[in-house]
C-alpha cells in the first residue's frame, strides 16, 4: 500500500522575481472563494474560453464571473495561431481594456497557452490567471508559465515564459471529461511519478482498477502530487536552461509519433505513454535502469489502460522507424546534432537529459517495435 | 558655452537579471570589432532588415556579416504587424534556426521593434542585438527593451519587454539620413535634455546653427548623452511601472496629433516637438515651470528648425482641439480616467507624470492654438 499523504489545498510556486498560488477546490463555495481572491468587481477582467466549454458552462460562467467580459474562441488546436492572438487583443482594445486588466483562461491546454501568450503580449504584459478544465492542463500546461502558439511548420514555436498570477484547480470540472481526455492527463501523472515520486507511482498501481471512476479524492491526489513534482522542477529552472528538460521524459518519441501521425491517430497522452515505455526500454538497453523497471512500467501502463508499444497504437498502423528517427532529430530541445533523451535510474529517480547516438536509437527502436511479441 | 564632456564609446545598461553594452563606433574597423564580439561563425545568426536598407547596404552587409542568414522585410510601419512576426519565425524554422541562434536587427525603430519581438517569441525567446541605422532608433527605441507590433486599432499594442544582448551604434550609418529623418531623432534628444541633462540642452542651443552638418563628433555627443539619460531611467524602471513614464514627455499630445493626422502629415519627431512645446506651455499655466522656460524652449525648437506650435504643422491645417482631447484620453499610459502629463520643473529637471483635469487641458490647448500670434 502507498503511504497516505495529507492533501493540501494550496501550493505556492516561488520564482526569484515573482510567486503565485495554486488553489484546489471541491465545492462551489470554495471555488467561488478562490475566484474572489483574484477577480474583483473594481477591476476590468475578461474570461477567455472556447465554444465547446462556453456551451457546457454558459450559465455558470455568468454566475461565477458576473463582472468579466466573455471572449469565446473556436475550439481546436488548429486555431492556436498568431491570428487568434491578434483577434483577442483587438477585442480587448475594443472593450477598452488597459494595462490593469486581468485575463482569465478557462479551458484546457490550448486555451491556457493562447490566453497566457495574449496576457504576455497585450500592451507588453498584463495579469492573467489559469482555470484548467482538463486533467492534462491541471497537471501540465497550467503550471510553469509556458505560453505560445503554433506555426504551420511546428507546434509551440512562438511564445514566451510568462507566469500566471494564480491557478485555480476546481476538481468537479473534471466530471465532463471523456475517458480519452482523462488518459491524456494520466500519462503526465505517470511521468511525474517516474521522475520524482515513487509514492505516487505506487498509488497509481494500487488504484489502477479504480482510476477511471469519478473520485474527487483520487483526482485531488493525482493532480496535487503531480503538480508538486512540476513545481519543484520549474522553480529550479524557470526558463528551461537545464533541469526543466527532464519534464520531457517520454516526449522525445511522443513528439515524433504525434508528428508522424499528423496529430490525428494518437492524442498527446497516448503518445507520451508509448514514449515513456520506450524511454525505459532504451534505459534498460543502455544499462541506466533495469529490465524489471521497464517491465514494471509496461505492466502498469497496461493496468492503467494506456498504450505502451507500437502495437498499442489505435488502428495499429506501425510507424516508419526511420521517419521517427528523423523527426526526433528535429526536436527543438536538441542543442547539438545528437538526440537528447531523458532517462531514469529507477522509478522516482530522474537522470538529466543526455545525448544518445542515432545508431543506438535506431537499433533500440527496432527491438522496441517487436516488444509485444515477448510481453 | 556648454562644458566639454569626455565622449566614451561604451555604456553599460544594468538590470537585476541581466545587463548589456552599447558600443559606439566611427570607423569600419571598430564597427567590425564590435560586431565580432557578438556575431561568430560558430553560431547560427540571421540579420533582419528592410528592402530599402538592403538595397543601400547590400555589399556591406555581406562583408560585415558573412555567416549570417539575411531576411529582408518590406519597408514601412504598416508592415509592423503580427503576420510579419509569423513570417520571420517561419523563415527561421525553415533555415533550421534553434534556441541558440542570434537575431540581428539592422534598421530603424520599426525593424528594431519587429526583430526584438521575434527574438522574444521565437521558441519562447532567443538572443538578439540591435544595430540602429537612424538617429531616432539610436537615441530612443534601440535602448530599453520595448518590442512589439501594431494592431489595426492601435500602435505597439502587442509586444514585450525584452532586452537585447548588445546595441551597436555605428555613427557613419547616419550619413544617409534625410533632414526630416534626422529631425525625428533630434526631438527625442531635446526631450532627454529637458528631462535630465541641462548641459546637453545648452549644447543643443550652442550648436543649433551646425546641427544639420554631418559631424561625427556632434552625432556622438547627441546620441551618447541622450542614451545616458535613457539608461538612467530604464535601469530604475525596466517595465514602466513608474519612473519610466517620464520618457513620455511631449508624447501625450504627440500621439494624439499623429493619430489625428492618421500618421501622415507629421512624423513622430515633429509631433513630439510640438508636444514638448505644449507640455512646457501647460507647465507654465499650471505654475510648474516658468514662462521663460517655455519661451526658451520655443526659441530653441525654432533654432533647431523643429515645429513648436499648431501653426508649425506642415501644411498648417490646424487640428480639431476637441478631437485631440478625446485622443489623449485613449492613451495607454492612462491608468485612471484622467490624462497623465509629464512636466518639468525647469530644463534638466523632470517631474513624475500627474493627472491634469480635462477642462484645464482643453482651455490650455485653445490658448496654445493661438500661441504664434504673440511669439
Amino acid at each position: 500500500m502507498a503511504k497516505a499523504i495529507q492533501l493540501e489545498d494550496t501550493l505556492k510556486i516561488v520564482f526569484k522575481k515573482e510567486s503565485y498560488h495554486i488553489h484546489w477546490s471541491r465545492t462551489k463555495d470554495s471555488f467561488r472563494k478562490n475566484i474572489r481572491k483574484y477577480v474583483e468587481k473594481q477591476r476590468r477582467s475578461a474570461l477567455i474560453t472556447n465554444d465547446t466549454i462556453a456551451k457546457l458552462y454558459k450559465k455558470k460562467l455568468q454566475e461565477f464571473f458576473p463582472s468579466s467580459d466573455l471572449i469565446v474562441l473556436k475550439d481546436g488546436e488548429r486555431f492556436k495561431r498568431l491570428t487568434v492572438i491578434e483577434d483577442i487583443c483587438d477585442k480587448l482594445l475594443e472593450k477598452k481594456h488597459n494595462r490593469s486588466s486581468l485575463l482569465i483562461a478557462f479551458g484546457g491546454g490550448v486555451i491556457g497557452d493562447i490566453v497566457g501568450f495574449s496576457a504576455a503580449s497585450f500592451m507588453r504584459g498584463i495579469d492573467f490567471i489559469q482555470i484548467p478544465t482538463t486533467l492534462l492542463s491541471m497537471v501540465d500546461s497550467s503550471v510553469g508559465g509556458k505560453t505560445g502558439v503554433n506555426l504551420s511548420s511546428g507546434k509551440n514555436m512562438v511564445g514566451s515564459f510568462y507566469q500566471p498570477k494564480a491557478v485555480l484547480m476546481h476538481l468537479p470540472l473534471l466530471k465532463t471529461l471523456s475517458k480519452k481526455e482523462f488518459q491524456c492527463g494520466l500519462a503526465e501523472v505517470v511521468k511525474s511519478a517516474l521522475l520524482k515520486d515513487i509514492s505516487l507511482y505506487k498509488y497509481l498501481k494500487d488504484k489502477s482498477s479504480e482510476i477511471y471512476q469519478q473520485d474527487l479524492d483520487l483526482w485531488h491526489r493525482l493532480s496535487y502530487s503531480s503538480v508538486a513534482v512540476k513545481k519543484w522542477v520549474v522553480q529550479k529552472d524557470e526558463k528551461e536552461k537545464s533541469l526543466r528538460a527532464i519534464l520531457n521524459l517520454g516526449h522525445t518519441l511522443a513528439h515524433a509519433l504525434e508528428s508522424f501521425y499528423q496529430y490525428k491517430t494518437l492524442n498527446h497522452g497516448e503518445a507520451v505513454s508509448i514514449g515513456m515505455s520506450f524511454a525505459l526500454f532504451l534505459g534498460y538497453r543502455l544499462k541506466m535502469n533495469t529490465k524489471t523497471d521497464f517491465e514494471d512500467l509496461f505492466d502498469t501502463l497496461g493496468l492503467l489502460e494506456l498504450p505502451r508499444s507500437f502495437a498499442n497504437i489505435p488502428g495499429r498502423i506501425r510507424p516508419d522507424l526511420k521517419a521517427l528517427l528523423q523527426l526526433m532529430k528535429k526536436d527543438k530541445k536538441n542543442t547539438s546534432d545528437a538526440i537528447q533523451f531523458v532517462l531514469i535510474s529507477k522509478p522516482g529517480f530522474y537522470r538529466l537529459p543526455q545525448p544518445v547516438a542515432d545508431a543506438k536509437i535506431a537499433k533500440t527502436l527496432e527491438e522496441f517495435a517487436n516488444v509485444d511479441s515477448y510481453y
